[in-house]
């Protein structure tokens, strides 16, 4: 149910997603639905967010396990979710940003939910940054233009059927934080990050 | 209408907002709207995306009338998204983003519109990025990444109730755009860009 549900948000937002939507793209009999999601369509939102802060922090992972560099993070991540948005057609963007857009900040437990989400994913690239010698303020700032750059491009990508956004501005950022963490000492071991 | 149109449409999205709502915020007798708007809501949608596209168009020759090199264009920019975040308390972002991601690619006629609010952006961009002697290719890939850094600290600050993630990414695009420009020779007057 909750992997139904934020297929079709990504899909189509919130308010285009009925509870008995999610239950068909589920395939899961009706009658269960109610005694596992009580609180209904907001609670499934509440969960599918909830989801969305693990997948991206395990997509930060596994990027980082095969990288070299912070820059190779960031070409490896924006791959992913090219490739989700091409093999999709350009319907599956991020999971929570049509939710944030359509919601925030006037539904409020939700939006306290998204904010968790963006922290978590700063938090996961922040880790990896700064074990290059990036200093904490700027691997903040960093790991924001990361996210911002992607959910960005994942709208440009959507509007012009062409995910060669994601690709090109990642690849600029990549070489830009290519650029500053070559004139820095590495301070701790990479696998250390 | 088309004003009040483009309000809903950034606050709450395409799905969440009915034609009678539009009537409403407008404040319009509901006699002539259908007159005007035989298409309904979808044909609001229309001149409220193509609306947006006046506008950035119009918000970027601002921009660039007073700024001494892109890199100010970018955080003038900056400045009037976070401000307009600001002052309506996080509910009134891009106009289109929302739209953009509720509906593409599956609203074709939209998408098209869709990806030429974009390319106009694009295009005024680029051609305030060039005079300063930044190569055509690279300044369209530096255009999709204001755009991209834009609308997604748009997404970040909506979450974030907080519009810094627009001027400190947007900051920091600037000054990479500063330190390729620092390097060129102008190849003609900023003025005639």
């Amino acid at each position: 149910m909750i992997s139904a549900a934020r297929e079709l948000f990504r899909e189509r937002g919130y308010h285009a997603t009925a509870f008995s939507d999610v239950i068909e793209r589920s395939g899961v009999p009706r009658g269960s639905t109610y005694y596992y999601f009580p609180g209904g369509k907001q609670q499934l939102a509440r969960e599918a967010v909830a989801a969305a802060g693990d997948e991206i922090e395990e997509m930060v992972a596994v990027a980082a396990d095969n990288a070299r560099d912070p820059a190779s993070i960031v070409r490896a991540l924006a791959e992913v979710v090219a490739h989700r948005l091409e093999s999709s057609d350009y319907v599956q963007g991020c999971a929570i940003a049509t939710m944030v857009l359509e919601l925030a900040p006037t539904e409020e437990e939700l939006t306290v939910d998204f904010e968790q989400v963006f922290d978590r994913w700063r938090n996961a690239l922040v880790c990896h940054f700064e074990p290059w010698g990036i200093a904490s303020q700027r691997a903040g700032i960093l790991a924001d233009l990361v996210m911002s750059t992607f959910e960005g491009a994942m709208v440009l990508s959507r509007a012009a059927r062409n995910a060669e956004f994601l690709r090109t501005t990642a690849d600029a950022i990549a070489q830009m934080i290519e650029n500053e963490t070559r004139k820095m000492p590495v301070l701790t071991s990479p696998s250390t990050g």
